[in-house]
């Protein structure tokens, strides 16, 4: 068996999210399986290192799958790339250990949240960011974000209210950055929960609009109550950056 | 009387072009006018610095309109981008002088032209490059660039065979910004005729190519024949970047 780790970006507006579902075919995961069944004559699971939500983009999303056979890592590269839609790409296809996995090796992520804050609507980036249109109180949105360091329980900030396994994540950095008509903000962590980057994104806005204060954040963790945290930021803002292993 | 001038940006992938037609209202100036007859009540023309082909793009076209009544200027430029689609933007708009007109008063025009030169496809930016997707010998592009500077007739790089006015026109510079997987040229000059900035970057590319060589330049523009410069770049990768006033 031959285990190939693949790098993938995509435009998530048309999709339904990274994962496969029963009900549509328009998911990354989907479209990129559907090649591979092409190929190799049989069907091929892909694991992502995580999901993505409906509409959320990547810059650089992780995946690797298994195959019987040797192939050559640019045959593999050229072939996707020439069957996916445009909206889609592989960056590259690497053979990996047989032990790598995805999602099982990940020790880190990076998502970044874009908030279009100025006025005059944003034409040309519209699809990847958030249009606010209104100005924010960073100050109090960095102070707010302060109190999300470290390794904590997340349940508030999980859009999933079924789960079952562990909400503990430790979140490494919280990053702001500003131009003129935009707020960026940058979150590392060891992993996150569904939506919680942004359930975390939408309590920070409102703490940015006064409707929260930075204080109110451990009350927030602490109760472990979704109805606490402030709204989940809309999915079009958000890009996952980059995926980390050892 | 008030003269208005006003600055829009736009992505041109879904319209015809800026100039109004009569059999499509899919026009730049046409989502314009519609807005200020509905505000002002009767139709109010705008006039264009000069017309962009259709699924040419603009950071800032500029544009201006007479109205009989005063109006803020801040109240314009809300009106306008309230009612634009997502993909037109009002910049500024600002009050000028009676005698100021987009065309006659323009006194240079800066394009920049953008080709994919990596072989992975641009996900995020496919709609505003060409995606050519192989690399490109840019120093006999510079050579052949260095031959369009100047006054010179260009009616050999120019769409319109009927043209019947002077196709002379000063090309003031021509920039060639690199990156790994992209290549961008910047046009600055008097004024260009129709098609003539991607006549120009399809005649670079082909020198790029090998097709030509930078010393073909010279006939071809004597020879004053459309057939014996490039192909026409696709619109996609245009950008109309500045119009500059004294």
């Amino acid at each position: 068996m031959h285990n190939y780790k693949i790098i993938v970006a995509y435009d998530g507006t048309r999709y339904k999210g990274w994962q496969n579902q029963k009900t549509t075919d328009a998911t990354i995961q989907g479209k990129l399986e559907k090649i591979l069944e092409k190929a190799v004559g049989c069907p091929i699971s892909i694991i992502g290192s995580g999901r993505t939500d409906a509409g959320v983009h990547a810059k650089a999303q992780t995946a690797n799958f298994y195959l019987q056979d040797s192939y050559e890592e640019e045959e593999l590269l050229e072939m996707f790339n020439q069957y996916l839609p445009e909206d889609i790409a592989v960056l590259s296809v690497k053979e990996a250990g047989a032990r790598f996995h995805s999602r099982f090796s990940a020790t880190g992520k990076t998502y970044r949240y874009r908030i279009h804050t100025g006025n005059i609507p944003e034409v040309f980036e519209r699809k990847y960011v958030y249009s606010y249109n209104r100005p924010l109180y960073v100050e109090d949105m960095k102070k707010a974000a302060e109190y999300m360091i470290g390794t904590k329980d997340f349940a508030a900030f999980c859009g999933n209210r079924h789960i079952k396994k562990s909400t503990v994540r430790n979140i490494y950095e919280i990053r702001f950055e500003e131009t003129e008509n935009e707020l960026r903000i940058v979150f590392k962590g060891s992993g996150f929960l569904q939506n919680m980057v942004r359930i975390m994104t939408g309590t920070l806005i409102e703490v940015g609009e006064g409707k929260k204060k930075p204080e109110d954040i451990p009350a927030i963790l602490a109760s472990k109550n979704r109805e606490l945290a402030g709204f989940t930021a809309p999915a079009q803002g958000l890009m996952l950056m980059e995926v980390k292993y050892d």
